[in-house]
């Protein structure tokens, strides 16, 4: 096997990513409080030689829940609960830079890699829902610009803790009783405009040296830290040209601030309803769209678009001047990629509504397993993507599909892997593993 | 099996509770990184029928750490990983009031006791040591009266967050649609002096309803606040009679607050060194003090005490002139246990070093099986104690010596279960399930 290969991530919702999949008699609705449910999934992407399985989070309830399968257990203890189950595959988890303290964050991310062998992988958010600040003390959620520069100095924090021991700082000498090697211990002493942390860090350093950076912002806020900080980073696109023009932007900011492009993974969601014809597959995806509420989705797209729309509305067009366009709301990511459907398709509201009730704003591809390979091929080949995230529409059926058939034909062509080489994140992304900064500074 | 009966944790300790178990060579200090070493030890407990297994926690690096295997794994991930490897033992970890957001806590809790299928308690602390301010972007760590003032207002607010779900609001009714019934999930509305709180959370309610409370302080703050709120304390006596005078004021607060003090377990710390004879047992004891590094001890001593002492100190008496009884150390519990033996017994500097190094202040009890089971159940007969948190003085051997050799006596007493009889935390501790406060308000 040689050449480039894809990277694949299962994105684990529960539910699955068909906002109405719980409701489909093959979902798994029954046992999503169950560490069974979540450790069976990650040994089924583990058997497929996934790269990692991916956690999204955030810190309060969804207001769509009377619809939605939208509760969500807390991503460090559910990777836990999976690192126990499997032995190889990454665990990337979402944590807020803007309701987490750093110090509590690092350790939480230093013990994931230490009690998984190196498999962490740290998806950086600001949180997007605004009604987190208010399970914060919050009066209101800090603007986009804001969060981002807590952001930045976060990272640096976390970044140090990671660090301050050195790689060799454990020593655990039973005959010179010397436990740990404080010379190779730093302080941090960190000093910034919105954090003061001294540190170190009380965990030894990790195996990976630090989780792998992983982002998901795709504003220009997102991009400028991507390009900066992160290792890999999701991203939602509706067509190729979308998804070229986004991953040229990145691989060239990445290279203007100094970094190796090779290092950075750009790796777009893909929600994939598989048949053995292309009419069995587009006739599931019905299946699942008749399965959805008006009012939930309607729900959804206010929140998207801040359109407020009644029933009334579905099958006239989408109201595009009404879409109020600047903003905090504008400077989303996911803003953007909906208002591109809208002047794409003009789409009736319920045609958009079922756009997005596929995964969020995510491509959504109904097809044969080979012609889901062909269109996986055809982003890879064409500069748009360096693997995916695969978002089953249901789980785990809906992977099991895409396993089973179209992993097969993408190893045929040479694509991706047949098993694993290495054993950590960074062995999988193809990653180097950081030294320390404060390494053989004495 | 009928009558009162003990209960029993093990308070697992990196590298044992002797503060030199890491260089003995039974010591498992090559692996304390390893998820198994922790998994192995809880299997252990389970087989044994123990109530549960703990860990201590606090977000800084211990200063002793040259010398002392004091790094600390995150205790949310490592009781996960405990409980993916464990089926009925309890999962007690320490998290701190003063340095967590609460609706982090709650979450990282609440996932823990679903994961586990209820068997998770909380040790509520404060947290004692003050570099833990530095990390946290404070000049200085709070006094006493202040932590506690906010760990009352948070322990309120997780309460709430965790009774924020009823038990029944998750439907999952694929039918209708209705994921969960939105009348029996409740914003919590908190406006505290110190803490602003909206809620819901976003996790259901969990098989507990809340983890079991547990609260270790016995300053006068601790045990105000254990009487309103523990449902197990755990506590460090030297002397019967010491552990007499707590468990009966703490028995009567309980009662005092209205509450049921059968529902509120007294659990003194106790470190066992066994042997076939009681001279082989203080034997060993002595072979585990010859390894204290007196650097290390004496700064043990600076941290409890505030006493300055060089090396040159070690074979004279104690100082008690010199050790500050009022002010900010003065009222934390373990200054009080210390300040008894030195009272008591007037050792020399190394003689008190090496009370303290079996396991910082708690009771190191050397003596055959039989020895070990009398001391036992003494305190349980004569109202000092429901039960115990074992720490073994090196892990896993001293553990074992305790299961294999101290449990059979017990059980032949009829103190200690032979089996468990429930599946949760509070099953093992006899304690009710709460309901939530927002039950049948519709």
């Amino acid at each position: 096997m040689t050449g480039r290969q894809l990277h694949l991530n299962l994105f684990v919702y529960p539910g699955g990513h068909h906002e109405a999949a719980w409701r489909h008699h093959a979902s798994d609705v029954e046992h999503l409080l169950d560490v069974g449910h979540y450790q069976d999934l990650a040994r089924r992407a583990e058997a497929a030689a996934f790269d990692g399985v991916f956690l999204a989070d955030g810190p309060a309830l969804a207001d769509n829940v009377r619809h939605a399968s939208r509760f969500r257990l807390e991503p460090f203890t559910l990777l836990t609960a999976i690192a126990t189950a499997t032995e190889r595959i990454g665990l990337i988890g979402t944590a807020s830079t803007t309701y987490f303290e750093p110090y509590n964050l690092a350790r939480l991310f230093a013990s994931l890699d230490h009690l998984s062998k190196g498999r962490a992988g740290w998806n950086i958010v600001t949180t997007g829902a605004p009604q987190a600040a208010w399970n914060f003390g919050l009066d209101a959620h800090p603007v986009h610009a804001e969060r981002y520069e807590r952001a930045g100095e976060f990272l640096e924090v976390v970044t140090k803790l990671w660090d301050s021991w050195e790689d060799d700082a454990l020593v655990a000498d039973r005959k010179t009783g010397l436990f740990a090697d404080t010379d190779r211990i730093h302080t941090i002493d960190h000093e910034g405009p919105r954090l003061r942390v001294r540190g170190p860090l009380n965990i030894p350093r990790t195996p990976q040296g630090r989780p792998v950076y992983v982002q998901a912002g795709s504003s220009e806020d997102g991009r400028a830290f991507a390009a900066a900080h992160a290792e890999a980073v999701f991203t939602a696109h509706q067509t190729l040209a979308s998804g070229r023009a986004f991953y040229a932007d990145l691989k060239a900011r990445v290279a203007a601030a100094g970094r190796n492009p090779g290092h950075v993974l750009v790796l777009p969601g893909i929600s994939p309803f598989i048949g053995s014809t292309e009419a069995e597959a587009r006739a599931l995806h019905e299946e699942f769209d008749e399965l959805t509420r008006p009012e939930y989705s309607l729900r959804q797209l206010h929140r998207i678009l801040g359109l407020e729309l009644g029933e009334e509305a579905l099958d006239g067009p989408v109201p595009r001047e009404l879409v109020e366009t600047g903003g905090e709301r504008g400077s989303g990511s996911r803003f953007q990629v909906v208002l591109d459907i809208i002047d794409r398709e003009r789409p009736t509201v319920r045609q958009l509504l079922h756009r997005l009730a596929g995964a969020r704003g995510h491509r959504v591809v109904a097809g044969t397993p080979e012609q889901i390979a062909d269109r996986i091929q055809e982003w890879f080949d064409n500069g748009a993507a360096d693997g995916f995230n695969v978002m089953p529409p249901w789980q785990p059926g809906g992977f099991d599909l895409f396993a089973d058939h179209v992993v097969p034909i993408l190893r045929q062509r040479g694509l991706f892997r047949t098993e694993y080489t290495g054993t950590t994140l960074r062995d999988h992304y193809g990653l180097p593993r950081p030294d320390s900064q404060y390494a053989h500074r004495d």
